[in-house]
């Protein structure tokens, strides 16, 4: 298998050229259309001579084997780090990036109160589900959108911007329209129409490890969204499950410096999936900085026990504050710089 | 929660009736109107004396709470086995079924030779996939829509009934129109999309437990497909995720009566995706009529060494026709029927 | 790393003569005496010329390589299947054997009561526990010598040789002059020290795998054994540990084909262990003669509910008779023998 | 179950006089004489207000009833942090203790280059294994008393106090002779007549978790340990396993605020096994500080590329120093204290 990646904004009839000389040569192309790259996959023929020479055609970046079973997402692909930029933040650079906010947005008042919590705090991006993926269908599934209304009012009054899941294809249109950046949940990690359909969007991925999945498949689930088109994606590792019932999943620390290894993309650790239980949220918070992480998502909510779900393992707005506090001292002894509070009311985006 | 469950072949007059009155009740109705039977979830006002009359109205066959986490898939909602009927075959009645086919729809020869060789030796349903969900977006992903029509023809050439995997809830229309069964697969078990878009076909689905998902999450995400309207569901135990790499993956064999103990449906055993192995697929097919699953579904290819997809699990087609003649001894043994080999040539539906 | 392995019954001048000659070659012999047999390890050195002509010694049955980490136990060691004799029972031949009784000696009469029911049901050999590993230092330990003295009093009641569990090497003495069968426990499955002194005794050894231990360790450990100089070893899978807590553990059906094609040892499966919950004992010891276990070993209690440790796995009495109805069909359906029930009274060994 | 703890220094004829009164009530005294402590569990009449009234006697400091699992080992029974005391070294205060040297003792040189490298980088504790439990039994064992002698060399000439394996009760005896710290290994865990051996000692432990098992479990068999009179105990977190290969083990870095909610011992870190890869030893030292852990344990090698054991996962010189450098701000950054590397030659204990 060797892959033809085309140069950012290669023309249209470029990219025709380079598929007519691969069926040319007798084999079958296999055209992807991101919106900032086209990248043609070639089946058969492999290590022929005469594919390598597809170099040489306008419009042409590289071509590369696939040797790796994954690529676009490899570090001998890019060896230089990803930075993902989402509304003037910088995911992946020095700065060491939290996402916070509710797991699903449930009223104009939790999310609004919640947003100025996260700006004031020193977060840089509100999270909060619209469309749920439940275990029962019986469960709360979300406002829908509603929901993600809800979101851009917060992001309007506090310039937050916003993350929030889409959990169907059908679904990318309507997120896209709203959201910054676009979560996939560990449940659908492996749902490969969902990942086609937000490779082809122009916004930021986060994509979560399932929950069973190992790192190579993460990978691989990424490789999906990146031969779309999509090169803008983030990885986040949120706990596996284990024998051990002690938390609700096994955060898996090591997958921070694994995935560094192997990959130019950044990584994102969720501890409140991670543990499940808010006490165990602020070390494993801090354990990720340590690690390397470029950022975390955590569960924040005015008032956790009343949570329609993700109760135990959503920080109260005191919590969150002091988790701040006992990450930023760590983020610097690490090299990296993070934001410091805000005065309550002091405008962040003026 | 409570749940109102509509009489099958309730009108549309008095389904409106009992949604009216739900928010009569100043209560939120959450119907789903199956192609066979509607359902209504009412949220807020648990165990009111007023939703429990509502099973005075015209229409209504039962309302009941919700204690379980699963409802209609549960045993206390239908205390008799559900019997899945496909084609004239019986799913979950007394005879042991047998589905069978490559991974993969490779070409008309391969899946032609293949459906003849099931049928002789005593298999009732032809599978095959024509969309393959793969871990690479580099794999073979299947034929698509050519799949669907090979899979046809070797239908009519036999008589044996399909089954397919549908891998989004988009490709549900065009999959249904061929197969007689739809396979949603283990990456997909808790795609809720296309749940409730299998949950509004009218033919029966074989839903697969993930391989990270424990036996409750299965139930919960058939209970997705009972609470849309479609009932004819059966449940594949086809191995889950453990440390050790002697076997593909881990067949839960306890899977079997755990899940007869606690649900109505009809249990299917995959041992080719539970081993991963030809060399195990015997033993553990013979373990699971011992165990009292009602079918098992395996791969089986003219030739695995050459296969594009699973080659390592798939039987030949004589390890295929002596596993078989190795399993009606044990089917017989727990007083099960199955049927015999079939004359080569020999029809079986005149 | 070679092996030099000792005819039976090699005189002690000739194992001198075999250690001598390794020495004068400059390398490190590593003797293991066993009762029935010696083995000489041999350290540095690999596949030099002069190490395979010590074949030519007096008293040298084999010198051979070790190329997978496991030698002994293999199919390449010893193609044919070893069979494990106890008083007058083989175990790995044609009968499937049963061997059941309480998890712990509690008394006196509970443990002649189910010793008469295993043998009118047609059981082979009667377990108790005397030691008792338990995660807590505060649960009931076992009753000690005192539980052996009593399980000597039903086998000369009944006729059963006795299986039970050896906990530390220091108790290996006292538990072999009453044991029939010696138990390696799971969690006792890389005890070395333990394994090495059951590996100089000649008694029959039964060893469990460890409840997250792979086949290959499974192995390796019943290795240390053999390589001690006892080759009668029985493996037993009783359930590993994995994510799914709706059995206590999962029971690894597959690891019953995968180690018999591995290695020449008997297996035997715990379906009490392996579930957890008497309701699905009677499946799964079904699911383990049809996978080609040869034997099993179960729970029994005159009074589950009171028992004294895993009553919930335990079966009664008529629990059990029933399931070893439902087994004998299975087991002669894969071409086993097994015993038919005992009328009450009547002697099995006159 | 009630427990009655006995102050540190009761006389033999206060004990006496307990175990006297206990039988007096009818019930089963159960002493466990420890060198610090003595404690006597009570089998029998549970909640009797007599056993209460214990208390009274002399020499008894608490009669308390086990409702957890556990009992010494938790918050409920010291609600102080317990801080172990080996030469000097305070371990579970202010100080974050690093633990390293060789997977095995395999030579002089090998052994006292390691321990210079580790004083004069900051550690404060040697370990080095000279019994070392194998998979295999035709794997490297270690040098067994020769080893210790080379650790006690090592000692000597740099001060630092040792920390090695014991794996059989009756190595007790002998390596309290040569060690400052007994280690219980991983596959030792549950081995409870080492548990029990290691517990009628007066040397701390340094107790790894199983790779199998729960953190409840963990504390489960420190129990035992503290029951037999040791309370010198130190918990250490060193991998689960899990599905995922991409390391060797699964680091479970919620297990140390998990162990801190949950007992008042010490926890260290091993990122060595934890990982099994040297390349992700630094980044997850650096997570289990942040995540509270009292210190790590890791392993350092002159040359790993030729370790008889664990090579890929040992540090080399210059690998550790960088560690430990990027190891100190972090420390700092969480309120401890960590020694700062030592000039070549300069004496730490003069």
């Amino acid at each position: 298998m060797m892959i033809v990646v085309m140069k950012r904004g290669a023309k249209t009839s470029e990219i025709g050229a380079v598929v007519k000389s691969i069926e040319g040569l007798g084999l079958k192309p296999h055209p992807s259309r991101g919106p900032e790259q086209t990248i043609i996959g070639i089946i058969g023929g492999e290590n022929k001579e005469e594919i390598i020479k597809l170099k040489f055609l306008a419009g042409v970046e590289q071509v590369v084997p696939v040797t790796n079973n994954y690529k676009l997402v490899g570090k001998d692909f890019r060896p230089d780090r990803t930075i993902v930029k989402v509304n003037g933040i910088s995911v992946g650079g020095d700065e060491f990036i939290v996402m916070a906010g509710p797991c699903a947005v449930e009223s104009r008042d939790q999310i609004l109160s919640t947003a100025h919590t996260v700006r004031e705090a020193g977060g840089q991006v509100l999270r909060g589900g619209a469309f749920k993926p439940r275990t029962s269908p019986y469960s709360f599934q979300g406002l829908g959108e509603e929901g993600l209304k809800l979101l851009t009012e917060a992001k309007k009054e506090t310039g937050l911007p916003i993350i929030t899941e889409v959990t169907s294809p059908e679904l990318v249109d309507m997120v896209t329209r709203y959201a910054d950046i676009l979560q996939v949940g560990a449940r659908n990690m492996q749902n490969y129409a969902l990942l086609e359909a937000v490779g082809k969007v122009r916004k930021p991925v986060l994509l979560k490890r399932g929950l069973m999945s190992t790192i190579e498949e993460l990978l691989l689930a990424a490789e999906y969204i990146l031969s779309n088109g999509n090169s803008q994606v983030m990885l986040c590792e949120r706990g596996i499950r284990s024998f051990d019932k002690a938390t609700r999943n096994t955060l898996d620390i090591s997958a921070v410096p694994v995935i560094k290894q192997r990959s130019h993309l950044p990584v994102i650790v969720d501890p409140s999936h991670g543990t499940g239980h808010r006490a165990y949220v602020p070390a494993t918070a801090r354990a990720a900085v340590a690690a390397g992480a470029d950022g975390i998502i955590v569960e924040v909510h005015p008032s956790p026990e009343n949570a329609m779900s993700d109760g135990p393992q959503s920080l109260s707005f005191p919590e969150f504050a002091e988790m701040m506090n006992g990450l930023r001292p760590v983020a610097v002894a690490v090299g990296r710089t993070m934001s410091a509070p805000v005065e309550k009311g002091e405008s962040t985006h003026s």
